[in-house]
């Protein structure tokens, strides 16, 4: 009998995914279902975009440099300059997705047996990647009390061992929608020098930012040979599908491991990167219309939870999600009622359970992601689904 | 100080990159530089496959299914019957070039210690992808006297230990081009079944066999559990900048981890996915074309080859890669003095010295790879350019 591998049997699986035979059997019956379960964005992606490849002549799709065209990388550096981050072309790998630069970073800096402190709630896939890398996750855990804010450095000081050898930092935050303060930020690169670490940051949501600036963990000084920037055009062009990331960092040694990995690869994506290029050429103001959206429908979302009985969501500056409590027993069992016994004017919703985005086992029970992917209109009509879902659930608590 | 990780350290690096600066400064000089050190076909990709992007009317490039669309899937299902292939759209994840499907079959199957048996010369990637996993390369000796077939299965079996867990077969080969037999194909299944051991099949060249049928792993019967198939368009289509490859296998504990992977990194590139669904479309004389030129190069190339004093070069029954034997002392200086010190009529060749294939160090200083991704016009003058260098070369043997 042949045997799958150990990782292969840790490897999570997405929490999402076991509900979603529960949404195709909702949809079968002839049920609506609303999809706040999901980072995919509705809005469309720029026609320039997607022109650029129409009006591209190519003749041979050849493999690009393995770390990016470098016509593709220049334009980036004029993009990272706009948001106040100093870059060279040979400081990116542009990666096939934000998840190859995820998968570089802990394969370039971390050992098998490595610890790496992640303040949770976090991006589940960030688990999958630690156990790829043969690295374990401390989870250092935020509260929705305080509205998912940085736990005290005094949590993070609790964790670090010999084994620790770094930090992951997602801001605005997936899953939480929290935005880190420049103070915060600061506070992470104190330990990080103190303790020897590298600072992981997943900036995927940088645009989307409504209350205050986005602070980078490019804009700490200092921290150069530290910081690893974690970056995808997926959320900020609503171009998920292209599959087009950047690895970018300062410390020439972290980069070289990096490329000998992207060179195994051979190459991201060629059309995606000709996407890339027209996505930087868009006017600044593109980002006006996409933010403002976003706003508004956080806005509402937050209105029409906080007024549903039992129900509590902190105000998230950033990104595109918002963790709610809910007077629920088990958010698993919740979110796969919503779907398998509940509807409401033939509707019904679809949450991710927040148990998935906990590290520490036990937590986030009722607690749920909710993505405002969908119009006001749509959101509307999901908040009285919950409104009336909550009422009628039999674990209600 | 911030270390890298041991893997990083490990990581090899692609053994062409570092001609790469000698390339660029002869061609600053203004000499013509003849690629035959790459497999990157100079063939056009079919009109049909960019069109299908320029036709589609995408509003929102959004995440595929992890596994790859299902409309795509089930098109591969159609191709893969053809060439004798019997599957379902489960047994296939869609992955972002043949690359990643060679990496969910090692972090599938194999753990950290874990030894997989590789003919060599091999596809120097294979070793990158070990590295990453932590899975140690055995390498077991092909010949350029018999063509680089199979070795015989008992240097197999010296190899085989507790901690062997797969072979990698790659048919047409690269580098060498040889064509497996049906015969070969047979024994490595009886070594497979004996040891159990998985057999991880690259078939990126399928398509381009000169000299015999093509026989697939996945025509072997009694070897469900044990064939994992790595496939990609890349070569097939001359698409390699696509990036898009497939990961087959009938072994459902092993697809169930694979697919766990794939989760994790979302999706493979949706564009591309596109192209692939158009690919099959294209009438099956589609490959009548490519695979004559391919041939008539062939041909060519061993008729040229052959002739130079010195010079050995065994025929390869497929792919677009030769191994040829020259008279000289070192494969890596040659190499590089090619690019550095000699021209003839302006031009010169580089060619991708094969000890970067060999896993056992010392083996194949006088051999080279030859790419024939060059019209026979410009194939001509590259041979021109290699007996005059075989004449001038001071390391010559």
């Amino acid at each position: 009998m042949l045997k799958i591998s150990e990782r292969g049997i840790q490897m999570p699986a997405s929490p999402i995914r076991k509900l979603v035979p529960f949404a195709e059997t909702a949809k079968k019956k002839g049920i609506n279902v609303f999809h706040l379960n999901i980072g995919q964005p509705d809005i469309e992606t720029p026609t320039e975009m997607l022109d650029a490849i129409k009006n591209s002549e190519i003749k041979v799709l050849e493999y690009s440099h393995s770390a990016g065209n470098e016509s593709y990388r220049r334009k980036l550096v004029t993009y990272y300059k706009k948001v106040g981050i100093n870059i060279t072309p040979e400081e990116i790998i542009v990666t096939t997705g934000g998840s190859e630069a995820i998968m570089f970073g802990f394969f370039s800096c971390l050992n098998p047996g490595d610890e790496v402190i992640i303040p949770e709630p976090f991006y589940a896939n960030y688990n999958s990647f630690a156990v790829a890398a043969g690295v374990i996750v401390k989870p250092v855990t935020s509260h929705i009390e305080t509205g998912f804010s940085l736990p005290p450095i005094a949590e993070f000081e609790k964790l670090i061992s010999s084994k620790t050898k770094a930090i992951v930092i997602c801001s605005p935050n997936n899953p939480t929608g929290y935005l880190y303060s420049k103070n915060e930020m600061e506070e992470l690169k104190n330990i990080c020098i103190a303790h020897n670490l590298y600072l992981f940051s997943d900036e995927a949501y940088r645009e989307f930012c409504y209350d205050g600036e986005h602070f980078s963990a490019m804009h700490l000084t200092e921290m150069d040979e530290h910081v690893i920037l974690m970056d995808t055009i997926s959320k900020r062009y609503s171009a998920c599908g292209a599959r087009l990331g950047a690895f970018v960092t300062k410390n020439k040694a972290v980069y070289n491991a990096a490329m000998k990995f992207a060179q195994a690869r051979l190459s991201p994506p060629g059309l995606a990167q000709i996407m890339g290029e027209a996505a930087i050429d868009l006017p600044d103001s593109y980002f006006e219309k996409p933010k403002s959206e976003y706003l508004s429908r956080r806005n509402l979302l937050l209105k029409r939870l906080n007024a549903i009985p039992g129900v509590f969501c902190p105000n998230p500056g950033g990104a595109f999600y918002a963790i709610a409590k809910l007077p629920i027993d088990d958010c698993d069992k919740f979110c796969q009622w919503l779907l398998e016994k509940f509807s409401y004017k033939n509707q019904t919703i679809m949450l991710a359970p927040a148990t998935g985005f906990y590290g520490t086992s036990g937590l986030g029970k009722n607690e749920v992601r909710i993505a405002y992917v969908l119009n006001l209109e749509s959101i509307n009509a999901a908040m009285d689904c919950l409104e009336k879902a909550l009422e009628e659930y039999p674990g209600r608590v």
